[in-house]
């Protein structure tokens, strides 16, 4: 495999690029992760979302401990080379660590947050085995 | 107008997060730009998408040139509270200074990106005055 397409990536100073996980069919947003070039090799290869944790530096399988795995079926790039633009298939309808379907479970009413989506699945439950 | 609601988002070191427009009613991902505190909060009090422009540094009123401004519908944001998502409604049908309807338009097809999506518009036609 050639790296001239991994290289067509205007990756930024920190080696990053924000992707977004967008539901095959439903179109919802589901989250927002960050790749580099390993993790998105990596998603490539296995054609499962791989992402770079920023809080614990390292690649991050989605779904490697709730079992929550996202299923790529396209990867999109914007005009300016720096966004990713994934369209998943979200195994158990969770993507969010919180047990929610979507991670912007969370609108803005007036002046305030308000949650907007139930959680699906305790979390507890989710990734305490 | 309080400003809890501003500081209840996580903004990065450099003052920014990103934001998403998704168009309303289709769902497709439009573009994604960088929001600072004033971005977000023009973007609330105006209506129509603010975003701060990393490579001019400043406050860039989406369409404010091209006039393909984009209404707000709703604000989301999602649960580490470093990503935006607006619904928007987006006028006059494009979203990118390429002219084309998303900024999306290319796609990963083994190892290649393939521009998927037709110019609409020559941009020296929309931002040529």
């Amino acid at each position: 495999m050639t790296e001239d397409w991994l290289n067509k990536v205007n990756w930024a100073r920190d080696g990053l690029v924000p992707a977004i996980a967008q539901e095959a069919g439903t179109g919802k947003v589901l989250m927002v992760g960050w790749m580099n070039r390993e993790a998105l090799s990596k998603t490539v290869q296995s054609g499962e979302a791989v992402y770079w944790s920023r809080s614990r530096k390292k690649l991050w399988r989605k779904g490697e401990e709730s079992g929550h795995v996202q299923r790529v079926k396209s990867i999109r790039l914007d005009c300016d080379e720096d966004v990713i633009l994934l369209e998943v298939e979200q195994v158990g309808g969770i993507a969010c660590h919180t047990g929610r379907y979507s991670c912007f479970f969370r609108k803005l009413d007036g002046e305030q947050w308000v949650v907007t989506d139930p959680v699906v699945k305790d979390p507890r439950d989710i990734y305490e085995k």
